[in-house]
């Protein structure tokens, strides 16, 4: 059987009268969208039309949760109570629900967004809260999460099934994480070099970092960004290049996950 | 077969460090609650708390979704597109039923709260939106909203069960609207004053206006206050006498509604 | 004396990581901005660039405050008492005059944005108490309204020196108010028929309405805007007709106001 | 010369309908007034009648800055960029100038508020950014500040007059730090040994901590609280027994600073 890898997204990260992102264009590649659910970004509105889309386009649903700072788009640590951010993470899953009613389809993942993944990836406590939230709503949820950090840890104790995820865009470090934005080469804009990566990385289960080095890593799910100039193109070569190499492309809740 | 009747109250509208109401007085009073969603007040943690305790008094549950407006704690009227305002309703009830997952029960009944139901019960294109809202998550529920106004038609029109609502604590005018709180007198703070309408109301289906006026208005729910000093009593009083006047005090969705 | 005009346009309305507007062609063009405070649009880091900007520009600079609405991007008419009204003006200007602190300029005028105007434009409790606001903070500020509205009367009672206002992109009713935008037409994007019209405007201190009917209204103040593609060709063809027709273009504090 | 002291305390922590702290109590004992504005808590409302009463009880006025998080009542750390953190300061600061316009009152000093401080008392950068958006808006404020903290180096080096706090119910560490809240007996309860700790504290200069351990400290304004039922009888206990000792007790900007 060839192996499997699903595509994901974030989208739906408008809000009011501001637009970002490139929805339309992700749409056509990805297998599911993680939708901003009205915290960090994306608002009522912008998440029905979202669902919508998402519907006809046969993509799988899930809800991208982020910390409550719309100024920060999400991206700036907040030090929260574990019980507050589990409700907070159970609040917006909730919230996209109601809202996927409209397209009569069901939520089937949750991935954090930005500093909430981050501290998670590094923190089990945050981890294990966002997957008690996770659970609480709909123990069939799948937890989309860091390939390699703690937060495979939090997800089994928790008991819910999760999707290991990899960048298509991003160089590693040797310790597994992704490299800094702020370190000149971090984001990955050449198609090519991208494509390449990404097929080793889905195919053989193996990531090179920066130095050369290579770490096992299974990789489920793979991330493409819509906000670089090259983004969407980066991901669409990585598309066709795992098809090309023989993967099956799913969406979330058609992949055999561990 | 006696008259039924629910009493409900709106409840879970403190934030963050902010208390308000009087919460625990009025679930040993009401069968059902209208919980706030974290637009006008509250938040997922009050939320939470406030949807165990409903479920430990065996009080039935409802979404009491306001305006985006802390600030003006959803009083203030706001001008929004029924498209906007609808997805906002179906967001704030799904934001709901992810909490309630946490005791395991369901949200049977959604109240809009303060400008929203005022604007609802004046314009039935604000009262309709929020009924799409409701059907499209969960066609099930049940719209709690002023008895007589153009809000019963919406909910005809839009396909739901509804509840027509009195109040315990608040005068009448002669065209069934409340008296406005600015008026002296508006508040009734006299626990018998209150009883003794509210015994009218429900049994005889008949409501006496300030003037005098008899206004014939089914109520199948009486909302109860906890915000005045004297509400609670007001409230325990009201419950009392229509018990002792044989009615039959009911959870919403235990109701026979039109 | 050959006439005075100013020209303004609204600026400083992104937030966070959302972006809008076009405020450097815009910068170019006007001499008197009027940046959004941060509850409508615009964030303390925003509102700190626009101002070093319109300080190199030489660009005159305003407060545009708007109601507490993101979401709605202060388009939505929220009914506020009018104290609190004021209040929230007199905040907003006094939030941009700490930011124009960073580049040792003062705010010497203040606009009111989208309803929060309009509300203005039509109800005089709501012009008076925006100019209290204004008033308290800095009786010299400059008033800048609707031309021909109650605010007119408003500011003089409130004893506040104004700027009457017209439009270089938009038609105009008989009554002298704006063409609702949801009416085709109302937006004119022709830099040709706009910088006609805006000569006659200023020049002559006639506006021609759709029906053809002439109007006497004083201009003091041009908006010009940057959100429609033509938008700036338009504002700039107004300003070139204008300096053509033999018209100063002057900041705010340098107009001749009534 | 008999030793100086300010007292002071945080204040306008309501929000819209909602109410919080004992002002009117604090009001009458301190001599300086934190006032709340606007994004931890607070709101142009609250503000100005603040702001009113501060002028009748002759008391200082401060600004309070705290994160723009609500939810957390500004008690949560957010990882901010310096800049952002700034700005955010200078427009907390005038937004309360602004308001202050109403009483005829200057600011004349800034204590940051929670989370906030907390950083900054750890964090040289935090403290620094905090100082130059307090120096951009007027570099004739005072900046309260933790006594013995990197604060005290980040003020001196932006170059403002500041002002080393104490606190009048809490426990100090041997390294000068506050005892953590969660720790038994952090809050001091007991008037009379409060009024004891600081008589020692402001006319010796030494604090005794949790361990017996004499830390000498040089404390220019004590900050009394309102939250606990306790705090009002313990901050008046503290008043009273500086007056006994001789201790002459100043608004901030009469206070002799280094």
């Amino acid at each position: 059987m060839p192996p499997a890898i699903n595509i994901n997204a974030d989208m739906g990260e408008g809000f009011g009268a501001y637009d970002i992102g490139n929805d339309d264009a992700l749409l056509a590649i990805v297998n599911s969208a993680n939708v901003a659910c009205g915290f960090h970004a994306g608002d009522p509105t912008v998440m029905q039309g979202l669902v919508m889309r998402a519907k006809k386009h046969g993509v799988s649903l899930g809800a991208h949760p982020g910390f409550n700072d719309l100024w920060g788009f999400g991206r700036r640590r907040i030090d929260m109570k574990p019980a507050d951010l589990e409700y907070m993470v159970a609040y917006q899953i909730g919230a996209l629900q109601g809202i996927a009613a409209y397209a009569g389809i069901r939520v089937t993942h949750v991935k954090p967004h930005g500093a909430l993944y981050n501290m998670a990836s590094e923190n089990e406590d945050y981890a294990a809260a966002i997957g008690r939230g996770i659970k609480a709503v709909d123990p069939t949820l799948i937890y989309v999460l860091l390939s390699g950090s703690v937060m495979e840890k939090a997800a089994e104790k928790v008991g819910l099934k999760y999707a290991r995820e990899g960048f298509d865009d991003r160089t590693y470090e040797d310790d597994g994480n992704l490299t800094s934005r702020k370190i000149e080469g971090a984001v990955i804009r050449d198609p090519k070099v991208a494509a390449e990566r990404v097929v080793r990385m889905v195919m053989d289960g193996v990531i090179t970092a920066r130095s050369g080095k290579k770490i096992k890593r299974r990789v489920d799910s793979l991330c493409i960004h819509g906000d670089e100039p090259t983004a969407v193109a980066v991901g669409q070569a990585a598309k066709d290049a795992l098809i090309a190499a023989g993967a099956r492309v799913l969406p979330l809740p058609e992949m055999p996950l561990g």
